[in-house]
């Protein structure tokens, strides 16, 4: 079951959750239509400043078929805390992680729950993530760099049943790309270039 | 080889590429000495906004045995664009995702210079993520969710030859947090309250 398995047309208050379902639905037959136009690609520009502290540039992709940009250029900084041997200038780059999952099994949450025409009053959550840096500090070889778990604390309500929130919660979390990424694995490539 | 293969004591210009390596070393030292202090837990905290459109919190975290604050809150949105039913207030959750990549390897790879005394003089990566958006729209059940692969395309300049820059690429790869994250599973749970 997917977030298609409603009334694919809607002509009463087709905006619900803050999601125009008219348009979800029409995107739905559109890429029916036409696959390739799901093809995207996302790109990230990063620049050291100084240390572990160094800045990200977020603009431009490109998808159905046309190179396209944000509206606005979004710009984030990383860096490590002093304990960390870093100036605290940013988060931390595994912190990011986080707020990705976060971010996209909540925006999958409202999404699913539009098209199931379950109207949400509150998504919340906390996701933590268990490291043990004797990893990437290179002092136990049987201790690996990444989180060893990540736990998602999700707080949901709306008008429906908690079993119908679950089984939403349940299918964001099965269509959630980066849910898929961390608890797969994606080949990852690096190109160096030292002019 | 880790970032622990040089001289453990060094008075002379301790900071190099903005990194106190005499405090990188000190902290090795530490952590030899007490493994249990290396045991960190990062946290993320979202809250929905509307639509795709939502805003995590970062802040606390606990390390070397206590509860601790980034010197600053920091404060992140993540939105669809219009294309994929969003009002791009803020980046995918995918491209968050990027970043983290791009900021983990480059921050590697200040520290292991620093470490093994090269001076660099610019690092910039372009990190690009392929989709097939068929997955997360249910549209395809071969079509995986996430990235189908991610390519960095990183330049690294220093005063180092070639060679010595790319084993330093390939330590900072060797020792990521965030590619072993992206390129290894990490088991992910997920707890639903719905009140």
């Amino acid at each position: 079951m997917t977030i298609t398995d409603t009334t694919a047309t809607e002509t009463n208050d087709p905006i619900r959750n803050g999601v125009d379902t008219a348009t979800l639905f029409a995107t739905l037959d559109a890429v029916k239509q036409a696959p390739e136009a799901a093809k995207f690609q996302f790109r990230a520009h990063n620049q050291w400043v100084s240390g572990t502290h160094n800045r990200s540039t977020i603009t431009d992709y490109s998808g159905v078929g046309e190179e396209r940009s944000h509206e606005r250029t979004f710009v984030f900084d990383a860096d490590h805390p002093a304990v960390l041997i870093g100036q605290d200038h940013g988060p931390t780059p595994t912190e990011f992680v986080l707020h990705a999952l976060a971010a996209c099994l909540t925006a999958g949450l409202a999404t699913i729950a539009a098209a199931r025409r379950v109207k949400l009053t509150e998504v919340r959550s906390t996701v933590t993530g268990d490291i043990d840096l004797n990893g990437i500090l290179g002092l136990n070889p049987d201790t690996r760099n990444g989180y060893q778990q990540i736990t998602v604390h999700l707080t949901v309500k709306g008008d429906a049943p908690a079993e119908t929130l679950r089984e939403i919660v349940q299918q964001s979390r099965a269509r959630s790309a980066v849910y898929d990424i961390i608890t797969n694995r994606v080949p990852v490539t690096i190109e160096v270039n030292t002019p």
